[in-house]
């Protein structure tokens, strides 16, 4: 199944003024987690780079956001790939402090690779979908 | 008319290893983007806060990326707020390097009082409005 | 013995476009390292506050750089509060990857109450030091 | 004069909940006021790797903390180079909220170059030196 999970203590630096996590923070957690996913598979940003020459520039990502985290709770990140394009795919992830749904959203990736310098769109190989799924 | 328009420069340690911006960054941007429009207006959280003892936390957000920004550029962030409902709103934005759009997206936030301790969605006061107008 | 080890892995997103860790992250991983010191001694903010009604808040802080860390990495942060002062307190860190010495520094706080809304400096309480030793 | 100053607003997502400034945040201005003032004489990072093929990593680095900065102030910080030795240079920094000292420190930084794909320090060229100064 073509899924992962990642936990995160929230830290004091996360949160604003007024207690809970200031909302880029989520953001880094999310690409964290497709890090993480990605090296789970031993397809980390230097893998991919040394097997296909790929990189996966964001395409689009969003967060609805349904309850509020404060310092010295945890989440845990579940990460699971929902969409495979010919040249992009999609991850939707929710993000849970113990059973409460804290947030749900998405992030949707291109596969770019290095043409004369310049990053161009181009088909997901067979190989990484499989190794992912 | 409801808009605010802010400039950023990207700085070396907003960028990531492939030297373009890390994206939850543009996030930050976006908030802090929100707050000076906020302030523009003399409705700093600050104020907020004691004119109407209101917040605005944030319900949905999302970007759709079109073009990399690396260190040394500088962007725009133009905000609209383009939706009034009665108890949220919606500030669009557009992110551009000189002419070039690099992201266009949305904030949705409620308005929320203290009520009892505990935050309570409520309508939104038309004094706020007007004066974000 | 006054002393705790807590472990990150470094994300992409820490990494700046020389490939090493963009160096202010090194200084929230050191006060996160510090306030997972207190909760593991049930002395968190909260307790900290609802406690002694005092927070510790950073008087100097400085750190010396022997190794770069790179992505894909994790380091290993040890703490070890090495001075008490009647008011003031000093942690030292050293942070390893693997058996590597990345970095050396400390973080020196004060002890601080609010005296008719004003944060004051005071006395460091007897229990707050048993508890952390 | 080997001086130079740079402004920032202190905005929403760089306070915690105290209210104040998160610390680590503080050397992400410090960097950036050393980046801006490279540019400012267009020794950026892209003109030194190309001019010198050099990078300039963090040695040392401290700041002390003299008054607490909250949302919605803004801050200038003046940097200067205040020691020149044969292989390494410090910055000096203090940071003020309108003319109140807020904190002062330093970062010590090396002059490195590539030799064989491994970075290694090397002579402060004269050029470089005198194009800051």
């Amino acid at each position: 199944m073509s899924s992962f999970e990642a936990g995160y203590e929230v830290e004091w630096g996360d949160c604003d003024e007024a207690g809970i996590v200031f909302y880029p923070n989520y953001f880094y957690w999310l690409d964290s987690t497709f890090q993480k996913f990605l090296r789970a598979r031993e397809l980390g940003q230097r893998q991919l780079m040394a097997q296909y020459g790929a990189v996966t520039p964001l395409v689009d990502v969003g967060l609805k956001f349904r309850s509020p985290v404060r310092y010295d709770q945890a989440i845990r990140i579940l990460a699971e790939i929902d969409e495979w394009g010919e040249r992009k795919f999609r991850i939707c992830y929710r993000i849970f402090n113990a059973e409460t749904l804290v947030a749900e959203g998405h992030e949707q990736r291109a596969w770019a690779i290095m043409v004369d310098g310049i990053l161009k769109g181009a088909a997901i190989p067979e190989d990484f979908r499989r190794r992912m799924e």
